[in-house]
């Protein structure tokens, strides 16, 4: 492609209200302009990329024997219905209505749309299993769409869709998909992790997210610098079952006055203790229910242990209201003794601690002297808190470090939750009718290609792996205006052309400084530069990697091709 | 692929609501779903001949030198509003409001938001010519969707805008897409004619559609049987400037009784004389003003020709008041004899016309043994009437034969209409500010799917082209019951796809007359069954075109694939 016809508009400065480096990297290097809030267009650099990705993504889908289709974005209002998510999505979910008034949405994902295709189409078990997927626009009206295409309001996605006869079927299809995205999200060069996420009532590691590790990342995740344990730190479990505690001096319980100190760091200083002696209790509503969960003063209660210890379905801090009156204490000091009529749960930390300080249910005072079993009872103990920096991992003996990541692909197991709702049903062996039993799969196809960026750049520009390259190559003719330059350069064009590598031409009437910089914001793993040398038939190839630069023959040039792609 | 697991739901019957070939066999071959009126899920059979149409698309695109990007479906109404189509598009554009009460509308086409793209992007006539072209979900609110995915609310189109420094260089980037469009249509397999079109006030070659041809299209095509003439019959020219006319009798005009003889033929019929003797008035608002315009009776007056020889914007019939206050007439018996003050045209059939028979301007009245220049005059003679079937091609001394078409293609000079109406220009090389210079190009790619069936299928099912067959191979085991044939079946679909060829392989377990059945109705090139003969090692090849069969030693199959195919 010729590039003084190409439309790639760079741009010398860093965009103002481009926060991240891959959101500005695609405004500079031409990949991306925004038509309005939230919604992009995708530049040809861009769209080749794009196109790489789901190229990958069709090819591993299909090997792992996926069936492409294509659903329409528009949904009528009364599918969305069936399942309830019409009422309760919100505003994220675009809604429009035709010109008879008949109500739409612009497609978030495809649960009911493809739920109620497989119950009109399939009967019996004999066609199960079957999974299938489509490539496709998807909208979201984001409240603050931000971070360029990361998220943006309409974006591409690949999402699946398996269903099964079998729990054991869907842990067989849910494999087929995790191992198609371990390839996918590695064929992509990224520096991933298939973080273990919260399922839910489904349980059992019915859900992973796919991570790529980035400081920029909205989630955060604890992974293993040992093993591939990794996990949303909502999941991470703790093994942790005995905690080493201070021997205890045997003094009795006493009140203290603790103006003001609210928190666990406000407490430990005012009284000169360590927050591994302090016994913080959170005051929760579960399903409604007043439920007081206590965790050492140096850890995180993680509710989501707690929602599913006991099996809820909503688990919310307790209001101030109903501290008062119905578990009679105070916002900010609560503590377990002398609580009356409310379960009591603990994680692993609190067994057995003794002279601990904890709140005393009352205005501006704690308890100190507190101990477990003497001073109040724990109805049960059970792994309740977050996983913590240095943590060991549940997993293997190593040590548990902290990531942000971006989340590029999730792959759920959905049981019969939309089956039930939709009436999805199959026949079975004994003609008896059981709902099908659904997994679901997204890969955030316009997200992974920032991700690649946001792992892929430096200083000067992006970097792009070669699996995902716009071009191959980036050929350069440093003055178009000199004839052994353009005539060489041109001479190459088609050679390399012909044997058939992707090349970017910059032939350009541009002021060589302006001809690199471009080049090296536009990453092409590749550069051959066209010089003052032309004339004796040398030319310079540079990696983009590394900048390595190497002067060869033009006439060897094709021959030397292939080791030198190997290496950019 | 194994059809067990395939979703490939064929139907028996012809689905009631389906009117048209393809229509009824999309449904039946199980190619595509109604989500509801006018969206389409394409189930996997269909995805895969969409993507090879697709694939077809970016190549000839490519070739050609358009560069692909991707804009957003989702554009906002600021937009459509710098042009004034906002206002004017009417109930076919959806709109929708987001969580902020902006509104947006649903893209049926991108001409607002690429003239927006390249004003802001490019500036300089160097950059200039490009052609940009994306392949995109498109929405149309239509009316009445019908046909099926014919004419669809939500369908995949390839869109393309060029945009130029020059008059010539629009000719040449038109020619270019023009050319690419044959090729592709080509590649097809698609009987079409590329069909001038009427262009409005660009005139000249400025517009083509490309028609598939078939009974069920709503445009009629006048083609030439000799040359490859084609015209929308709107466009059509006539370049017969002489007509044969009767020898004049000489006798005066004189008023006749016609009552209730309101049409041609009525008036023929009454008065026993040939339509061709007969002038026919049709009176005419032309941006306001009334005209009358006179052509044979024989001939249909063609109004985009009118509008085009008097350089207006609107032609509209003139209404009954108009015809009674200003041209002193009387609807149905209106003829040029004893009009004032009203511009006369006439078609070139009218010349010379002697003992005509025209209308009197009074209820129930005509005259006879009219005569041209000697009873009414004409102000100017051009060619107004439609082309008949019969006529001379205006190209070659062919004959001119009608049909129907399905439009799969349009190309159009758009000129400066979007440039200038929201200020995308470029300086030129003399640093003056120019409007870009646009033309765009669209294929209705879900549509081509659809044409390809309507002109490619028997009584037993679809007949896919090689080029865009969803696989390139149907291997069926007749009886998988029986280990012969299933274990032979097997190994040939092994060794078929491992030789590189796409296999569906039916491995149902169905009786052997509704494999055949569904084979025929799927229409895949090439049908390999083994059956009975497996324990000898014999297959048999079907053409699905032909339905030529042949038996094959199994272990020679794959040298013997090529040439079946070639055959297929």
């Amino acid at each position: 492609m010729r590039q003084q016809h190409y439309l790639v508009p760079t741009l010398r400065d860093v965009p103002a209200d481009a926060e991240v480096a891959s959101h500005q990297l695609m405004l500079r290097a031409g990949l991306i302009r925004q038509l309005a809030s939230g919604l992009y267009t995708y530049l040809p650099l861009a769209q080749r990329v794009l196109k790489k990705i789901q190229d990958i993504i069709r090819e591993e889908m299909n090997k792992a024997g996926a069936q492409e289709l294509l659903m329409p974005a528009l949904h009528p209002a009364e599918i969305w219905q069936e399942t309830g998510r019409w009422d309760v999505y919100g505003p994220e979910l675009m809604r429009l209505s035709d010109r008879h008034e008949r109500q739409f949405a612009l497609g978030p994902t495809h649960e009911e749309v493809v739920t109620g295709l497989l119950r009109d189409e399939v009967k019996s078990y004999k066609r199960l299993p079957m999974t299938v997927y489509q490539i496709q626009t998807k909208y979201r009206d984001e409240r603050r769409p931000r971070f360029g295409v990361l998220r943006a309001r309409e974006f591409i996605m690949k999402d699946a869709y398996s269903f099964d006869t079998s729990r054991e079927g869907l842990d067989e299809s849910y494999r087929k998909m995790y191992d198609a995205y371990q390839a996918i999200f590695s064929r992509c060069q990224l520096n991933f992790r298939a973080v273990e996420a919260d399922a839910g009532a489904i349980g059992g590691t019915g859900t992973h997210e796919f991570m790529v590790l980035s400081d920029i990342g909205e989630d955060t995740i604890a992974y293993c610098d040992t093993c591939n344990y990794a996990a949303n730190i909502e999941k991470a479990e703790v093994n942790q079952q005995e905690y080493e505690q201070v021997q205890g001096s045997g003094l009795p319980m006493e009140k203290v006055d603790t103006p003001q100190a609210k928190t666990i760091e406000q407490l430990a200083a005012m009284l000169n203790v360590s927050p591994s002696q302090i016994i913080k209790a959170v005051a929760l509503a579960v399903d409604g229910q007043v439920v007081v969960a206590l965790v050492r003063g140096d850890f995180e209660l993680n509710e989501v242990k707690v929602k599913n210890l006991l099996d809820a379905d909503v688990v919310e801090l307790l209001d101030e209201e109903r501290i008062r009156t119905e578990l009679g204490s105070e916002p900010g000091f609560i503590g377990p003794v002398g609580l009356d009529g409310c379960k009591v749960i603990a994680d692993y930390s609190i067994k057995g601690m003794t002279d601990a300080l904890a709140g005393a249910n009352e205005k501006d005072k704690h308890v100190v002297h507190v101990s477990v079993d003497r001073d109040f009872s724990v109805e049960c103990y059970a792994d309740l808190r977050q996983i913590s920096e240095g943590d060991a991992c549940p997993r293997c003996a190593g040590t548990i470090h902290f990531a942000k990541g971006i989340e590029v692909g999730h792959v759920f197991k959905l049981g019969t939750k939309y089956s039930e709702a939709m009436g999805a049903t199959f026949l079975d062996e004994n003609g008896k009718e059981q709902p099908m039993i659904m997994g679901c799969y997204g890969i955030g196809v316009t997200r992974t290609l920032a991700a690649v960026i946001e792992q892929h750049h430096d200083e000067h520009g992006i970097i792009w792996p070669r699996a995902l390259a716009p071009f191959d190559i980036h050929l350069i003719a440093v003055n178009m205006k000199d004839d052994a330059q353009r005539e060489l350069a041109e001479q190459l064009y088609t050679q390399l052309r012909e044997a058939g590598y992707e090349v970017l031409y910059d032939d350009r009437q541009e002021r060589a400084g302006v001809k690199f910089k471009d080049a090296d914001l536009i990453g092409i793993p590749l550069r051959i530069t066209v010089g003052k040398k032309a004339g004796e038939g040398i030319v310079e190839s540079k990696l983009r990697k590394n900048g390595e630069t190497q002067e060869l023959k033009a006439e060897q040039l094709i021959e030397q091709i292939p080791s030198l792609l190997e290496q950019a």
